[in-house]
């Protein structure tokens, strides 16, 4: 390769969101290079701060009448502000509940309810585990069937390889915006409208996509989609998902696991379950108000710097950790295991090589932390407000010292 | 009633758990009576700086190396120090994490897979809404019948109204331990026993419960149960539930969420769902971790007292408010909605008057925080470990004065 190597140092003098790493905890500890972000974000800076705020005041005093002075509304009231800030829906779709799985389960048994006469359901193999367990669960539960389409692994599924599944009996299609281990980007708009097309509807997982590049939920007519907010969203581990309804799918909406703070009326405590006319319905059991917290923090910075030069940082950062590939590690034998368009890439990449499954501990030890993926991957994942590219060059210098310290060591 | 009213300042200075009060905060803020620590516990002291520490060093320094270091085991682990210290349940059985209403439901689906040749479910109407809401949601995407028992509202289900349902089509029961309204306390080994003779299995809703008295799961035979950490347990609002499963259950247990956290090897990703041996198959999304920190700062308080001497001021907490219910209530038309008997008494009690709809709003303005049930009801709820027999005694009077402020201004 020819091209001349930039300067890291430069990359990050020359950043505009540089200074936003000093807003999370940590991200100046030069003893760490983090290239996990898309897997557990760094907590915001502001938010051990505020968890006692919240903890001393809200929950110490104001006790009980916090669910009156807005906790009963917390789950809208966040899941409105993430619409507006990073998921491009207006008001009234999307809550903050549950985890991941638990609101893919509802989601799809909720799409399968709109389309009552037919059975069907596409995923594809390469999807992320959960989602693909959940469908096969569903399916052993409800009688439907599984049309599993077969992706190259490197890239990720293409409006062909769902119009080729796609039939009249088929009601729900489940996918995910970014492939979890390429990074490569779905086209929701094309895949919507084909599923849309088929009289199918479609739920979109968009846990490694909310937060690192602008969604259009309302703009693509998505009907379901569902993600996590402990990756770009900065939430902590194992905070709660969020989970968007397009408004024209709400009203006749039915979820399977109806609780008693999704209906109408939650204190008049009646006999049946009557479901709330709006998003609320999607709410089962008491929401989790004070997991919430960092999520609520982390919008504030989300706010400030805006999504789409969160985007601009995100591909800055990706085509430079290519740019390294190509200078240090194609040469020892690594592929590159997702695109090199950044208009079809994520905000990670993933590069593969037969050693990495030892190779990562070593890695860990020094302090460098990128994600394993199996059989061979490692996932190098870059948060544009917590991530350097000093760091992504020690990173790729890092795994480039590994294999040629193992090569020597086995040439001895 | 001839019955001398005790001084409260009398048995406040000889409790032996009054300086627990000083383990939470604000409990000695004299301006509030709070009596609603069984729908929303007061925070730990301890909790803010823990959360801080959680926040900045765990979080924020060991990232996402955090699984590896306890997270991926702490749903498990703290859900054995549950089990220990307040569920009478060994090691292996119990795991935090999802709301109530998704751990009913995983639990009431998986007791019918657990009963695949029968399909009637045994619910009363006066359980809490959920649980009667995700029955109701479960009968009607199985087909499974429901068979309700009507109770005497003021009381709660015995096990005669039990066996006068039970039949050998049913599956499984589906019960609260203390009624949420009247506070009575159902038998669970009758229970339980009169369950398993018939040939089905229980599921208990611990909600009101767990932390206030000692329960005893493995000696009692229950196969399911579950219930918040919000309540006595104080894990904050919204906190994750916790859910139990029976040793001998779970090898064949099906539970209808599967997720990539459940299963025999989480990172190994592979193309089916291999639910994990353990009671890590109820696992389904990533954990709340970041949520379970109250919880775990709550127990070791719980662990310090022990749960018998818990119990202990319990019943001396509800017996005084039965006290002054009698010298200063009953007169005033007010009806006692719980048991006088302490060995069928939770840890709250209700009281009924037709004023009360409107009067609890009057309560609240004057600082005395008990919580309404509708149709007529205030319940008073008594966290041993941080309520004072003074604010008993300053609730009670306090619905006497209002109750007589309201006849003097309708006199006028």
């Amino acid at each position: 390769m020819t091209v001349a190597l930039h300067d890291a140092a430069t990359l990050d003098a020359v950043d505009p969101l540089a200074a936003y790493r000093d807003a999370f905890v940590a991200a100046d500890d030069e003893s760490i290079v983090y290239l996990d972000g898309n897997s557990l974000g760094r907590p915001p800076l502001a938010v051990a701060d505020r968890m006692t705020q919240f903890i001393t005041e809200s929950w110490g005093t104001r006790l009980i009448r916090g669910w009156d002075e807005g906790w009963f509304e917390a789950p809208l009231e966040i899941g409105d502000r993430l619409g507006h800030l990073v998921l491009g829906a207006a008001p009234g779709q999307t809550i903050v509940a549950d985890s991941t799985t638990v609101s893919l389960y509802k989601l799809i048994r909720a799409a399968l309810a709109a389309r009552p006469d037919r059975s069907r359901i596409v995923i594809d193999r390469a999807n992320f585990p959960t989602d693909r367990y959940v469908v096969q669960g569903i399916a052993a539960e409800t009688g439907a069937q599984v049309d599993w389409i077969d992706t190259d692994p490197a890239t990720g599924v293409t409006v062909a390889d769902v119009a080729a599944v796609l039939g009249p009996d088929t009601a729900v299609v489940v996918l995910s915006h970014i492939a979890y281990r390429s990074g490569y980007i779905a086209d929701i708009p094309a895949i919507t409208a084909a599923t849309h097309a088929a009289g199918a509807v479609v739920v979109w997982d968009l846990c490694h996509s909310a937060g690192v590049l602008p969604l259009e939920l309302d703009a693509w007519g998505v009907d379901f989609a569902t993600g996590c907010t402990y990756k770009y969203l900065n939430g902590g581990p194992g905070s709660p998902a969020f989970l968007y309804v397009r408004a024209e799918h709400i009203p006749t909406a039915v979820q399977p696991i109806p609780g008693w703070m999704g209906v109408k009326d939650s204190f008049l405590m009646g006999p049946d379950y009557q479901p709330a006319d709006g998003i609320r319905r999607f709410i089962s059991g008491t929401p989790p108000i004070l997991a919430m917290m960092p999520l609520s923090v982390s919008l504030e910075i989300i706010e400030q710097v805006g999504i789409d030069a969160i985007r601009e940082k995100s591909i800055a950062l990706t085509d430079y950790a290519i740019e390294l590939y190509d200078q240090i590690l194609a040469a020892l034998g690594v592929t590159l295991s997702s695109p090199r368009e950044a208009d079809v890439r994520g905000g990670h990449i993933t590069v593969d090589h037969p050693e990495f499954p030892v190779l990562i501990s070593s890695l860990w030890e020094r302090g460098v932390i990128p994600d394993f993926r199996p059989p061979t991957g490692i996932r190098l994942g870059m948060s544009p407000l917590s991530t350097s590219f000093t760091e992504v060059r020690r990173a790729i210098v890092a795994i480039g010292e590994e294999l040629i310290a193992r090569t020597e060591r086995s040439n001895l």
